[in-house]
């Protein structure tokens, strides 16, 4: 089972057309990821190593329109990982049914703040996101 | 030329590191989509027209982390149209300089609000669209 | 004992100075209050009702500095009702601590929507309204 | 004069009401002190003094509700500094017309990022923010 996050769609979060706006998504999704984080990491361990997983690509598809009051449901797990980067899937789904209201990949790599620069995903990092994955479901 | 938008980063624009949050660049990005069509359309007859133009996917790369007192510029241009949807590109610069800090292909679907259904990118609705695409170079 | 909410603070609510932006406090305290219209009437009848409250002033302390990971508690409760309107109080506190990180009073009036002016409190809304009021301590 | 900084109301300044949202306000009014500062102090120094200007109060009134496509004004100047704190008076008007959109009161202490505490608001601080202040009228 992916992790889920619960948000509740309030009257702030809507734009013009009384449905919520496209850049708040992405505030809905980064709400998951860290509470992603908190629950499957130590969270202030991670924080303090220096080490910041960052985004460099967000793919998102707005599929159906939130409004006020809707239940959403954001299911966030890991769907690849390289040396280099790895993609973490995201669906935001009315709670209770089937509805996709948005699904993205994000694509974050891992930053040295230090250093300054882009670092492999590896060793503990890596174990870290594999445990994120989707098990391939059995035939 | 394709059309700017020009925005200075803000306290209030930052994150966690100090860098202008992700989705923040998305309010940039409609931002300078608005000025876009009202620079280059009767955008209250749009408006009132019922047929909105709805973004249904945004894929955009961050390339570089901007921050406090960055002046940006926002380049749009319509990509591609199609019967169906069109894609606006737009870049977001540091202004007088060649960094690239974000770049997006939003595309968008015209709705018709009273109908509650999409509709065909046609008439004057895509000539509008096509005064916005960028001139092929010549040889 | 007032109604309780409770919100996580992530890296997108900070800003320049990494603490929660004032701006974004607002919207904790609309959170809040949706939160608290929810849990204590009967939202989508009000919704329908065609009154809303409608805010008229905010007058927000600042006064700690919240910052990534902190767990906040928003204490709502109407703290008074005239004819005309009703002042919300809203404090935001460290969880598990005394520590007052921010508090308003949010004054709102009842708003007839398609008569487009503002309406006495009264009957079911003014009833609501006091059952939200915190009792008065007995001696 | 007061200093005046210029924002067009868009799609995504809206809420459930079709009007700028509350919280949002308070970012305008913060775009327009990042602006007041930028024009009438020695920005790039002022931030690497150390010492910070902290919003501890709004007290702000809604007046009217704008709403897509309004243009509005937010004048700036500084109502009166005592050694403790400053306070910016700030309006929010339609463009061209008299009418107040919103008007808050910004109260700000000067901080020391670097001893964390509040200090004195003195010496070139003060000059700059007296600087700010209208000039009042003759008789």
């Amino acid at each position: 089972m992916p992790h889920t996050t619960r948000i509740k769609v309030r009257g702030y979060h809507l734009d013009l057309y009384s449905h919520v706006n496209n850049a708040r998504y992405l505030e809905f999704l980064e709400e998951a990821r860290w509470t992603l984080f908190e629950e499957r990491t130590d969270l202030p361990r991670y924080m303090a190593s220096g080490i910041a997983l960052i985004v460099v690509n967000i793919n998102i598809d707005y599929r159906y329109p939130a409004t006020m009051g809707d239940e959403l449901i954001i299911e966030s797990s890991v769907k690849s990982i390289s040396n280099r980067s790895a993609v973490i899937h995201q669906r935001v789904l009315l709670a209770g049914k089937d509805t996709v209201v948005a699904q993205a990949d994000v694509t974050m790599v891992a930053f040295d703040s230090q250093a300054g620069r882009a670092v492999p995903i590896a060793g503990e990092l890596k174990s870290v996101l594999e445990s994120m994955q989707e098990p391939v479901a059995a035939v």
